[in-house]
């Protein structure tokens, strides 16, 4: 298996919404099929389906669906980026679930939940710099130039 | 907000047998910090991590984080690679919730669930081919060689 993550499917219960909050902070759709609203990322997409048909396709009941046992990372490069980041979630219909704030492993970070409940941190990591251009991300990080 | 997303955090219980799912597929981790098994991706780090210290840090209930409202996908090039990967899954311990088969949009698709119930689609999907080399994603895929 190579080591790569082809799509990320958010269920969400209200699509419109979603796409509306993801759209808000500057995001642009990828034109295509329908029933999927996508944006394309590095290398990724990340689509918007709904939760129930979510649920249909895996062949589970949407009840064992829960809504965050896994965080996505946006990772930024400086403090101000993180703090205004998630400013604009807020105002955009996120739920701020940790305010921008030091981490003990030298970092700075918040956390927001989506107007679905999908969990969000939002961090400058100093330790792991972003590769200069796209701001891709790998655990030791890029060099710095 | 850039359009990407650098770190795809699994909340597990059992941290080590986690980890042995993803080596027996084949994946290698990065070394470095302590706390968090890392397995780099395309430009993104995917990361395994206590679900209680997860919900510690996002400041939540552990009870609060489900296991699956999204999906990965990790798309592939065939169908015959569909059904070798979800095999080699299910042998590392993985829960089929979906046997491999064909899907109305085109495509051929299974899931499983990693041994903590993360959910995960491994797909082909003819309408969108994967860039060469890397086997990167897009919405509306890569032009074929």
């Amino acid at each position: 298996m190579e080591q790569r993550i082809s799509l990320i499917t958010l269920g969400v219960r209200d699509k419109a919404r979603a796409a509306a909050f993801y759209d808000a902070l500057g995001w642009q759709r990828a034109p295509g099929h329908e029933g999927v609203i996508a944006y394309d990322l590095l290398g990724q997409t990340l689509g918007l389906f709904e939760l129930e048909e979510l649920a249909k396709d895996i062949g589970v009941p949407v009840e064992t669906l829960g809504h965050g046992g896994l965080t996505l990372a946006h990772n930024l490069r400086s403090r101000a980026e993180v703090e205004d980041l998630l400013s604009r979630a807020e105002a955009a219909g996120a739920t701020i679930l940790k305010p921008a704030q030091e981490v003990f492993w030298g970092g700075y970070h918040g956390y927001f939940a989506d107007p679905e409940g999908h969990v969000w941190e939002i961090a400058h990591n100093p330790l792991s710099p972003l590769r200069a251009g796209d701001g891709a991300f790998r655990w030791q990080g890029y060099p710095e130039d």
